[in-house]
């Protein structure tokens, strides 16, 4: 995304917690700083050495140690690439809780780290439900062990979720247990052209109601989406031109009962006119082409040039109002501004389109964005996290006590501030809050 | 439970959060000891006051702040009753993500200072996932405000699940945002019978396979536990005697697919003779009755004379290995070693009653049932917490490095220990450890 640029002349990459843990306890003795680096599939630079730190790379600690197969529980290292564990665990007639687009590249340690959201959240909640236990080194090199393999167990405090999110600012996550659910039997996909967001909502109502516990995903793409995708990469709609796109998955344990349920929802939404056409899918194949329309999104932009993209939640009543006001406020400036994201989560991811990078596109849109997305009590960043780049706007999401309270346990757990430096915490308050 | 014994001269009944703020700020500057005070419903002391502390009770902050009915996100303060939560939501649609035998008196912000687990958890997952945000109180009197009402939200560290499951050490919760599942259409409940507990995880592993999403509890009880409900409470067994009895709940959004789902379950098992017997209730008045069995076990104990409680986590393939361990080691020396709990979480309550506080008994028990847990990797704890009666145990389940970051966290958040002081956190190793 032509925004952090990375340097580092080191690169080291551990096979163990045990060389791990020396590496940092000697480049802590030493004030060297350290970043680690899962598959480096980041969007705000979180794994990007800014200056001159050590690269610790994860990408040889790739072991599985251990499934029960009974209780769908893995236990493996950080360095695992995520479509290598669903290959593995799709023998077991199990499924990794999360799934998206970097998948083949990226580490399920950075994932953790990231605290990575993606297309199954919607059924299979976040990462701080599905993973049980982590093994993480701290900046002296201690080694943390809290691999439990256990759903439940309240003895002190939860340190786990300290490392999930953290982006390798309090530790390096080493291995982790994740509790995997069973791989559905059936899978359905409705692709739905509606004719407001209004109608995109109330499509969403019902589904919720008829289809509660099967629905694994509900996005959403907007025309200028479906435009980008159709011209830049060739892909074609199956529908014609609706204002706004709704992909509803379900998966379930029953394929009569799912198609059934599925049925009901579409027979309210069409008679309802919530929806003005749409198409589904059983099979593999179709179901993985309409799903490519919506995960390719992002590739068929940057065929047009420079792709400025925020990653927001937002209160669902206007959700979409920010990609209205921010498409006026570019007007001309722009190639395009595009709304798309997972309903289901009130996460949009909102961007603009731009031949090349240009400063007053830069302006018009921050802080601009973030501002109207503190207005309505949204976050700055749903699931790409802070990083480098957006590290200085968490007072947009975060109180100032919360930031210095954050502060606080990263001067305790990481004193001479060698991990990952520059990232996540911010450098100092703005002006305003001063 | 006889184990931990109230001394307070002062109460104090806040009603808003500034308040708690002050009284927190008071007594830090006078190091004056707080003890934070839910429903008092919890079973290891950690609401009691131990020698002089000043009860801070949430009892008059119990007002509804906000519910999105669309979302189902309820925002309260944490003095609400769970039973009047559920209550309200079910006006509705929705439902209060737990469900636990003390829903009459406990408090949220009790439930979520000590990471209730309960009944749902097998199907809604635990506090950490559906709590979307906390406010919480430092002892400085800081106010922490994460009250945040979005799914998604990755803008720092992870300050929500500092407070889950902490007990009151390092802050006050005061309000809480929880994201509360639609009301199910349709509740089935299967009352059965096996020979023994490799057939009870037969069954298990047959519910999950045609259940899957639709399974909303799993929980088992042993003959020893049926003969107390039926001799202490007069509650008729509606089976005939078997070694182990098991309910499931499935809870689904249409009644006819779930009745098909679990009777094809049920065809299986009593094909297999994984099952000896069976009834089921599609009446909430049968349900109810049925429900009764199994959570009134722990009262009809209490009517025999003293119950040793253990509440554990253990992997299932040795989950009942503990109980029948136990029973051999007391012998006669007790009235009955009882056991029961949630196989979906691996959650089993170990119980064993006498008729009087007896110290053979609990040299029998302690620390071998500690031991026994720990040499299976299990957790000392699986939802009740460490409150007063257990923190010096936590080595059981967590490492001298865990502990000592759990440590450096009290001494930062709260330096001069006055929140809920002798909670949780353990007094000092144990000289096997120093």
């Amino acid at each position: 995304m032509y925004l952090a640029r990375g340097s580092s002349k080191l690169m080291l990459k551990p096979k163990t917690t045990q060389e791990v843990s020396e590496i940092l306890a000697y480049c802590n003795s030493r004030c060297l700083a350290v970043t680690p680096q899962g598959g480096n599939t980041g969007l705000v630079g979180g794994s990007v050495p800014v200056f001159d730190e050590i690269v610790l790379s994860t990408s040889l600690m790739n072991d599985i140690i251990h499934l029960d197969k009974a209780s769908g529980i893995l236990v493996c290292q950080a360095g695992c690439i995520l479509e290598s564990l669903s290959t593995y665990l799709e023998d077991h007639d199990l499924i990794m809780p999360l799934d998206l687009g970097a998948k083949g590249s990226c580490q399920i340690g950075g994932n953790i780290s990231t605290n990575a959201g993606g297309l199954r959240l919607l059924r299979y909640g976040s990462l701080r439900g599905n993973v049980l236990g982590i093994e993480a080194v701290l900046a002296d090199g201690t080694i943390i062990d809290c691999l439990s393999t256990l759903r439940k167990d309240n003895t002190g405090y939860d340190l786990k979720n300290l490392f999930i999110g953290s982006e390798g600012t309090l530790g390096v996550v080493t291995a982790v247990s994740i509790q995997c659910p069973p791989k559905p039997k059936a899978v359905n996909l409705a692709f739905l052209g509606c004719s407001s967001y209004e109608n995109v909502l109330a499509t969403y109502s019902e589904c919720k109601n008829n289809c509660a516990e099967i629905l694994s995903a509900f996005e959403m793409m907007d025309l200028q989406s479906m435009k980008f995708v159709t011209t830049n990469l060739g892909l074609s709609n199956p529908l014609g031109e609706c204002p706004f796109y709704v992909v509803v998955e379900t998966s379930g344990s029953d394929a009569q009962h799912d198609e059934e349920k599925l049925n009901k929802f579409l027979e309210v939404v069409m008679e309802q006119q919530y929806v003005m056409d749409g198409t589904i899918a059983t099979e593999p194949s179709k179901i993985y082409a309409l799903w490519q329309l919506r995960e390719r999104i992002n590739e068929s932009m940057m065929k047009s040039g420079v792709v400025y993209k925020y990653d927001i939640s937002l209160p669902l009543d206007v959700y979409y109002d920010v990609v209205i006001e921010t498409r006026q406020r570019l007007g001309d400036n722009v190639l395009g501004v595009v709304g798309y994201g997972h309903i289901g989560d009130g996460n949009l991811h909102l961007n603009a389109v731009a031949p090349t990078l240009n400063k007053t596109v830069s302006d018009l849109l921050e802080p601009f964005v973030y501002e109207w997305t503190a207005k309505h009590k949204g976050s700055i960043s749903a699931e790409h996290g802070l990083g480098f780049n957006k590290r200085n706007y968490i007072y947009y999401s975060k109180s100032d006590a919360a930031v210095e309270l954050m502060a606080l346990m990263k001067a305790k757990m990481d004193p001479k501030c060698i991990l990952n430096p520059y990232k996540t915490i911010p450098v100092c308050k703005p002006a305003s809050k001063q």
